[in-house]
């Protein structure tokens, strides 16, 4: 069996230069990698996810957004993700349950409880072997909003508030379970971070349960 | 607040026509009546049904489906039919729920209570007032194909098997809750089984919760 690694966090985390660096690492090593996104990679699953992402569609319920999310993993693991692991394949994914955790359960307005349970629930409790987080602070744009109120619209407050909730929610999640999330603080250097991704992606690879966070 | 009517049944089964009598019917009263399509029926949930309805789509599996169809409904309960019932309107719907707990959860793999329990827990419960199945046989295609030898191959056995456990699928589900579903022979006149959706019909509209199956 291979190995299912998540790399998640906020927006500009600065995931997809570290997941190409990954890649590039273990293809060295001349594993069998495989990188994708969640949503996407599959037919469907980029189908679903030019739905969730057309900006015409704000009227979007979280509900709505939350069974779209899963409609596109649940294709993506099943024709792609379940497949690649069973041929000893590692699996790098970008974004995953965690974000839906997240983004739906800790900042919308479903709860994180909620969404863990439907997802295990539907999927039998598919999960990757480990999930690992970048933690940056809101973009410097919405600091500066909060700075300065002529500029600072509701909406804009509200996405200030949402981006907030983003990161403690990333930050809790984290924290939940230690075995199975690794935060790694993203203002460090890309190759500092890059280091402590392999570390951790090392110690996974050799079987060893325990990473020390 | 007003009623949810949901019509129901086997493909070819006499939905779309008997829903449109009813809607005349009801509008001859003066009563506020919205015809609705399960999926579809707002921008967001036709998205969804192009994806669940694309012929090219032949590896959806069939989780895939079932959140399609939860996030298309979960769409048009909050945008259309949750904000009609409000304001006094009788939502006819063409499908809904019993579809799906019928062809990804009886006929498919997925399980029925599974079906149930997902949607009860992330829609909060939402059912409609009263579903009306029309029962037919298999369509006539597929019982000639069951006859033919010659002509029936692995792949037309197993839509007739298909179509034979959704017709179960249906039944069994109206006789899980009499006072929830009502079956009718679909197999009567266009003009007796109005007679009889109507009887129904005015039955839940003077509140009446008993009516005779």
């Amino acid at each position: 069996m291979g190995k299912f690694i998540v790399i998640d966090g906020p927006d500009g985390c600065g995931k997809t230069t570290q997941i190409r660096l990954l890649n590039q690492y273990l293809k060295r090593q001349h594993r069998r990698v495989l990188v994708v996104r969640d949503p996407g990679s599959t037919p469907i699953s980029e189908g679903v996810r030019k739905i969730l992402l057309n900006p015409r569609y704000k009227e979007m319920t979280p509900l709505t957004e939350l069974f779209l999310y899963f409609a596109s993993r649940a294709q993506l693991v099943d024709q792609i993700i379940s497949p690649a692991l069973k041929k000893n394949t590692i699996v790098i994914c970008d974004r995953f349950l965690s974000s839906t955790i997240v983004y739906q359960g800790y900042a919308g307005n479903i709860g994180a409880k909620k969404v863990r349970d439907l997802w295990r629930q539907a999927s039998g409790g598919f999960e990757p072997d480990i999930t690992i987080i970048l933690d940056v602070p809101p973009k410097k744009g919405f600091e500066r909003i909060k700075n300065s109120r002529a500029s600072s619209d509701r909406m804009e407050q509200k996405a200030l508030l949402f981006h907030k909730k983003v990161r403690a929610g990333f930050i809790k999640l984290a924290r939940s379970d230690k075995r199975k999330y690794k935060l790694i603080d993203g203002t460090k250097s890309i190759s500092e971070i890059q280091t402590e991704i392999r570390r951790i992606t090392n110690y996974l690879l050799r079987g060893l349960c325990e990473v020390r966070n």
